[in-house]
């Protein structure tokens, strides 16, 4: 079982002030809490710098363009307003989230376009989303029963919260003695778990899901390292029938990079233990955190 | 345009806190923020009775144990709580609102059965839906192009907050110069809007969609009435090319019970105004609200 992180050196924002982590709270009056209309992103920091701070804002401003919020912080705000969480937690590793809510609504059936967005950040202790023995020897996951919530219905490109599905999932994967859940989509293909991308190693090609998930930065990270570890990338179908056959499986998380997989529904994968391809790319993955390209210093 | 509501006069309870309603916020700990894995109820109070008070705390009862939250108030302290916002508001006509969440879990991957449920609630002045000149004459309504988020990925017998879709649709409504959306699901059948429930009139049959919607307090009460109107009720599959040549069509919530729908996607239901059997099930409904095996006084 995984120890609960420790929220009190954590800081906050949220309209206008700087609060402990502990004290953020959405405002029920805010439609991100009635219907769930938020988007976010989570951006880690490591060793005092951010990883891929751009590439997240990007993302972030595509999800606000996309879900149409009249969001009234600058890029240059939000990642000021974000970097001082850090800054005044004094953190040097740290997770970090950056929130966008359609904003208030007084009453029930009201324009959604006379919303202005609120803005919410906060800086954590660093966390993965496995414990560190789980990191050494690989997870257990269960293909769950509950089908992923289609992309026409809710864009699972916009990172969202809106994730009954994975809640219901992870109680699927409970009664499996799995701790963590793989989703599929209603064709039965490999989709997402909460909060992680997946990888499935067949021979020197790496595989990830093409549609119907986040497209995560880390996994985007890892498409991009397979060139330096001479391993071909390939965004595919992936069938839920075939993923338990690959010779490796991992996660991928800002919440704790690469991840391996050690059985799907009880069968192992490859040996069981972290493979080779998984141990070379999570090498690759961390080494890029002292790549100034990759990373933002911050001034504490 | 409707008007904003005024939630002065409101009072809400969280954490063992009676509070002005405009400060409850749920915490960003808390599992009902992180998954939106929470779930409902909404009772509305009419001239100082609650209406079908005993109902609703069933379903709220269901949800909770359909959801499997460790929740540890009794049906009692439930009630109490909530009538006691009510009494602090001193509203005679109002909206009330259970809320039970997860509960907080720190940090990202922790078994959910770990998790103590929150109870929120409040009360604030009643509303419908629509606004009362809407009510008079009718309100118009977009079938949205985006489908429901389908039963088998999440329930929506269990009420709940995950609504992006319908978020979505409603942008697709503006679209149409709309405010209100109707979404099909994806066979095409129709299911609900957010909040309410529908009802098609055929000659002196009233339909409700079967399946993939809340089974909403006020459709029941509807259901029940046919009986009182000499109208035959039925529970059965509306598929989305029908609906609009029905003689009539109403909406059914708890916020506003019922009301008349004058057309969909620009098409006039019957003669685009309020029709009888909506109007003769909207009287039998006002009616229900004096009878006291129905209502449970608040003592103020």
């Amino acid at each position: 079982m995984m120890q609960d992180v420790d929220l009190a050196p954590g800081v906050g924002y949220i309209d206008g002030q700087y609060l402990p982590r502990a004290g953020i709270a959405l405002p029920t009056t805010d439609v991100g809490f009635k219907l769930c209309d938020m988007c976010y992103d989570a951006i880690h920091v490591w060793r005092g710098r951010f990883f891929r701070l751009e590439d997240h804002l990007d993302r972030f401003a595509r999800s606000i363009a996309k879900r149409r919020f009249n969001f009234p912080f600058s890029r240059d705000e939000v990642r000021a307003i974000l970097t001082e969480c850090v800054r005044r937690s004094g953190l040097r590793d740290s997770m970090t989230m950056l929130i966008a809510t359609r904003g208030d609504m007084l009453g029930p059936g009201f324009d959604l376009r006379r919303c202005t967005s609120r803005y919410i950040a906060w800086a954590d202790p660093y966390y993965a989303v496995i414990s560190e023995a789980q990191a050494r020897e690989g997870v257990p996951v269960a293909i769950s029963r509950v089908p992923r919530v289609p992309p026409d219905s809710v864009d699972p490109t916009v990172k969202n919260f809106a994730r009954i599905d994975f809640a219901d999932a992870l109680y699927d994967a409970y009664e499996q003695g799995c701790e963590h859940a793989l989703l599929l989509d209603r064709e039965g293909n490999v989709t997402e778990g909460r909060g992680w991308n997946v990888f499935a190693v067949f021979g020197g090609t790496v595989v990830t899901p093409d549609s119907g998930v986040l497209e995560g930065i880390t996994r985007k990270t890892v498409l991009e390292l397979c060139a330096r570890g001479n391993l071909e990338p390939r965004v595919a179908v992936l069938p839920g029938g075939d993923i338990a056959r690959a010779d490796e499986v991992f996660m991928a998380s800002t919440a704790g990079g690469l991840m391996p997989v050690s059985r799907i529904d009880g069968t192992p994968i490859g040996s069981g233990a972290p493979g080779p391809v998984t141990r070379r790319l999570t090498d690759l993955y961390w080494e890029l955190h002292e790549d100034p390209a990759y990373t933002t210093e911050v001034v504490y």
